[in-house]
């Protein structure tokens, strides 16, 4: 049975409990995974009723959610995600907006909203979501919770719905940073050992966000650097911080076109308010732009490494504001996914992980700041995280 | 100009060389690529005529290749590879077999064939390849010489032919450790510290090679034990041999045919004996199975994970014998195909790196012994080998 869901964070059309082992270091415990996760015999439904209705049940469970059952985790419901997890809002026009318990009136973040929501109102103890282009990060900003991108291909993504595979990653939210770290334990279960021993402060990307959001944050920035014991100003973008968003969007949409574009010519499905937008924009993409992304991509790559090293963390705001307010025209919306693609990509271009922490507030609303390490930290950043902000 | 190539290296018919920075870590130094690596205004031969002439000019020159540029080293040629890098053997049906200049009258392996011939001859500084499911292991290992196959994702795949990206990654050739380290510090510019403190000893795969193989690189195991001062013995092998090799097989020729099963039905192409029937395989691989093995294949990865920790080295050999006989019959090279990807599957299943160092032979010929680290060791595997085997 759902648990009570008074923030409409379940996917009451399409429910999927599962009981853990009797024994293991998550026993106990209760989580949700975004309706992206396949689970044996169970159909996944991807944000879209047409979704649900044109595919089979799964043949696996994913993974992820077969190594949390076997430590002894309880799966007690699906959560809610965008309309194929293709928007950063939350609002899905099928199944309605969770809410936001950190914000009231205002839009959880997604795409994995339901996620989101469920662990920030304190229905699980912890979630599943999948971060391609800030689908964990945005709504832990939003919601007022740790979450947490992995860098990627270090977490197994079989048996989630594809959307641009080489952005994919799976990421998880809690509320206490101990908990990110126990969930990291299982689904990372051995990693090299990462020390952060340099902190390095974004200062082009707390200008790029401006002197309210700077403010805002700065506490929490101080806060972290007097843990590290010190702190480097350093510089993020090597060109217009839109140019990365842009090369991000475009690199994205077309991946996401070649994924699910055949399959939208066959179906049809009606999206909501964005969205539609933006599959339709995915078929104009010049393929000449591609390729020369495609290489520019690893040159950020490439200077995101140079920048971190093998003992330096990044520090960043997460998001360039708190959440809108539901009901904000789409139009509006995009706007604020551009300038939050801008942030965003800097993680997802070059790979890394990125962690987003509730350390801040602005008008009574959450607002996270974000630590990104190097490729595979992943486990030495939560455990730093733990550390520092039991 | 090419340069001479008694080896039947390097591609005549697709000659493209490129002069390095002139200074920079790598100045002077010259180094070869296989040809399936894209340089901007030529075509990728991809090891076939048809492919060569139904693609245009790339865009892009691929940033692994930029980066060796731009750090100093001439790119003098490209090299041959096995007919759409589809093959472990080195045999090009149109272009002819390069000469193993450690092993004459016998294969280079492949399919990076040409790239390990002419570092092997000394006709390069070091050579670029890729290696999908073995392609650079197993000519390092009959060449005699250190080959890298890197941690998946680590190394940009980007503008390089996609075969099975799940499993494709960017390696090297060189003649001393010293030289595939300093490669790696360009390629892999910054990474997590990996220091290797226990050394695991594959007994299951050493007893899968038998005693003949064993005992040849039995000395050289030693070697590698008392450079690390311990010793351990350990269990791979999860399930049969033969059950990972298949797992292996199944999921790469999947992944090729929707790749490639397009190109090759619009065009047709000629292919040599043992290729042909192998994409002719690829159309007849179940789907249900397929599905079965990617989850399989995540439970490898784990196990690997478990058993390496964030400190071990395992030690296994790279390949079950010595080269083969040129003109042995495709059916008795696809017997020892199979038994080859019993041991290349382990770190292709699991996405981790894996160097091959040429410290064996057998008959006078060469034979490698391999190191598999944890997932983004690789710089560390490097440094490890550079500073106990100069």
């Amino acid at each position: 049975m759902i648990p009570d869901d008074p923030l409409n964070a379940f996917c009451r059309h399409n429910h999927v409990a599962l009981k853990g082992a009797v024994s293991g270091p998550l026993r106990g415990l209760s989580f949700a995974a975004k309706d992206v996760f396949d689970v044996a015999g169970q159909r996944t439904g991807n944000g879209h009723p047409v979704w649900l209705e044109t595919h089979p049940p799964a043949n696996k469970t994913a993974s992820a959610i077969e190594w949390l059952l076997a430590a002894g985790a309880n799966m007690v419901g699906k959560t809610h995600t965008d309309e194929m997890a293709y928007s950063l809002n939350g609002e899905n026009v099928h199944y309605g907006t969770p809410v936001n318990p950190k914000a009231l009136g205002r839009i959880p973040g997604g795409s994995s909203s339901g996620s989101a929501a469920a662990v920030s109102g304190g229905l699980v103890d912890f979630a599943l979501g999948t971060d391609c282009g800030g689908s964990v990060r945005l709504p832990a900003s939003y919601c007022g919770i740790f979450g947490l991108r992995t860098t990627h291909g270090l977490v197994p993504t079989d048996g989630i719905v594809e959307l641009a595979a080489s952005f994919d990653t799976v990421g998880w939210f809690a509320r206490s940073a101990d908990m990110m770290r126990r969930v990291g334990e299982i689904l990372i279960p051995a990693a090299i050992r990462f020390v952060p021993r340099r902190l390095l402060i974004a200062e082009d990307a707390f200008a790029f966000v401006g002197q309210e959001v700077a403010n805002a944050v700065a506490p929490a920035v101080k806060k972290v650097a007097s843990a590290f014991g010190n702190q480097h100003p350093a510089t993020v973008y090597t060109d217009d911080p839109a140019a990365w968003a842009q090369m991000f969007r475009v690199l994205q949409g077309d991946e996401i076109r070649r994924r699910h574009g055949g399959w939208i010519d066959a179906h049809n499905p009606t999206f909501g308010p964005g969205i539609a937008e933006r599959f339709r924009w995915t078929r104009t993409i010049d393929q000449d732009e591609v390729e020369r992304m495609r290489s520019r991509r690893e040159g950020v790559s490439r200077h995101m490494q140079a920048l971190l090293g093998d003992d330096a963390v990044l520090c960043l705001p997460t998001a360039p504001g708190i959440a809108p307010r539901l009901a904000t025209p789409a139009s509006e919306l995009d706007v604020f996914r551009g300038r939050a693609f801008a942030l965003l990509c800097i993680a997802g271009l070059s790979r890394l992980p990125q962690i987003s922490l509730p350390l801040a507030t602005l008008e009574g609303c959450p607002l996270g700041l974000s630590l990104i390490g190097p490729h595979g930290s992943d486990r030495g950043l939560l455990d730093w995280v733990a550390a520092n902000f039991a």
